[in-house]
C-alpha cells in the first residue's frame, strides 16, 4: 500500500514538472510566435530560450505541429486570462465591449507579446495553408468576434447603444483593432486613437 | 562608325533581354512574397520556379534585401497597374474611391497574387523588424491610405458625400478590406460583403 503512495507521489512530482516545464517552453513560444509566427518555432530555439535540454523539449511535443497546435492552446488561454477575464467584471453589454476593447489595446500597445498581435502573425502566414494550425487560427478568430458581437446584440437589445448589425459592428471593431496593431509596429501611433474613435462611434446612445 | 552602331545594338539587346529576365523573376517574386513572404524569397526557389539559373538571377540582384526590396517596388508597380489606374477612369471622389475598392477586393478575391494580399502578408512578417525593408512596405501603406482620403476629401468637398474626418474613413476602410482579405483565405466568404457594406454606410448622400 504504501508503495503505491509512494508511486503516485512520484508519479504526481513528474507529472507536475513536466507541466511546469510545458509552460514554461510554451510561454516563450507564444511570443515567438507573436513574432516570427508559429513557423518560427523550432525545439532548438526554444531550448536556447529557455535553457531546457532540445531532447527534453522534442520528448514532451514530439512533432513541430504538435507544438504549434500546443502554442495556439497555449495562447488561447493567456488571451483569455488577459483580455477577456479582466472585462467580465464589467456589466454586459457596452461597458463590457469598452473593457475589452481596452484590454486588447493594452495587449498591444506595451506590448504584452513581443510581436504584438499573435492572430494578426499567424493568420497572415497559415492563411493561405490548409491544415489544422489555419483551423485552429479561424477558430481564434470566430471566437473573439462572437465574443465582441454578443456584447454587442446585448447592448443594442438593453438599448444602451443605438440600432446596429452586431456581426458587421464585430467585423468593424475587429478590423480596425488589427490594423491598429499593424500601424503601432510601423511606428504610425494615431492609429490606436482612429480605433477607439471607431468603436466609439458604433456605441452611440440610441 | 558602324561598329560603334552594332556595339550600341548588342547592349541594347542586352539590356532588353536583362529587363525581361528581371521582369520574369520580379512577377514570380511578388507571387511567392503574397504567399510566404518577402522572407520566403531566395535566389534557389527563384530559380526552380522560372527555370532560369540561380547564378543569373544573383547576379541581377545580388542580396536578399536587394531582391526584397526590387520585388516590393515591382509590386508597387504591379498595384498601380492592376487597382489604381483603373479606378483613375472614374471621376474623383465617390465613385474613384467605389472603383478603387472594386479593384482591390477584386485582386484578393480571385485572387491576382497567390497568396491575397501582398502588404497583409509582408506587414506581418516584417512589422517587428526595423529596416528598408519595414520602411518600403510603411510606405506602400501612407501612398494608399493617402489616395482613399484624397477621394474622401473630394468627394466631402463637393457634397457628394456626408461629413466625415477622410483620414478616419480611409484608415477604416483599408482595416475592413484588409480583415476581409484575411477572412477569405479562411474561408469566410461573408467578410467581403461586410467590407463593402462598411465602405456604403461612409459614402452616404449628404
Amino acid at each position: 500500500m504504501e508503495s503505491v503512495v509512494q508511486a503516485a507521489e512520484i508519479t504526481d512530482k513528474r507529472l507536475l514538472r513536466g507541466s511546469r516545464t510545458r509552460r514554461l517552453v510554451l510561454d516563450r513560444a507564444i511570443d515567438i510566435a507573436s513574432l516570427d509566427s508559429l513557423e518560427g518555432l523550432s525545439f532548438g530555439r526554444l531550448a536556447t530560450d529557455t535553457g531546457l535540454s532540445k531532447a527534453g523539449i522534442q520528448t514532451l511535443f514530439r512533432s513541430k505541429e504538435t507544438l504549434q497546435l500546443a502554442t495556439i492552446d497555449h495562447f488561447r488561454e493567456w488571451f483569455l486570462e488577459t483580455v477577456v477575464r479582466p472585462a467580465a467584471a464589467k456589466p454586459r453589454g457596452a461597458q463590457r465591449l469598452r473593457a475589452l476593447v481596452d484590454h486588447w489595446i493594452a495587449y498591444v500597445s506595451d506590448p504584452l507579446l513581443e510581436g504584438g498581435c499573435f492572430q494578426v502573425a499567424n493568420v497572415a502566414e497559415f492563411d493561405s495553408r490548409p491544415g489544422p494550425v489555419r483551423d485552429a487560427l479561424a477558430e481564434n478568430q470566430r471566437m473573439w468576434t462572437a465574443r465582441l458581437a454578443r456584447e454587442l446584440t446585448y447592448a443594442r437589445d438593453q438599448g444602451e447603444i443605438a440600432e446596429l448589425d452586431p456581426e458587421l459592428a464585430a467585423f468593424q471593431i475587429d478590423a480596425v483593432l488589427k490594423l491598429a496593431n499593424s500601424a503601432l509596429r510601423l511606428g504610425d501611433t494615431d492609429a490606436v486613437s482612429k480605433a477607439r474613435r471607431t468603436v466609439e462611434a458604433l456605441l452611440v446612445s440610441p
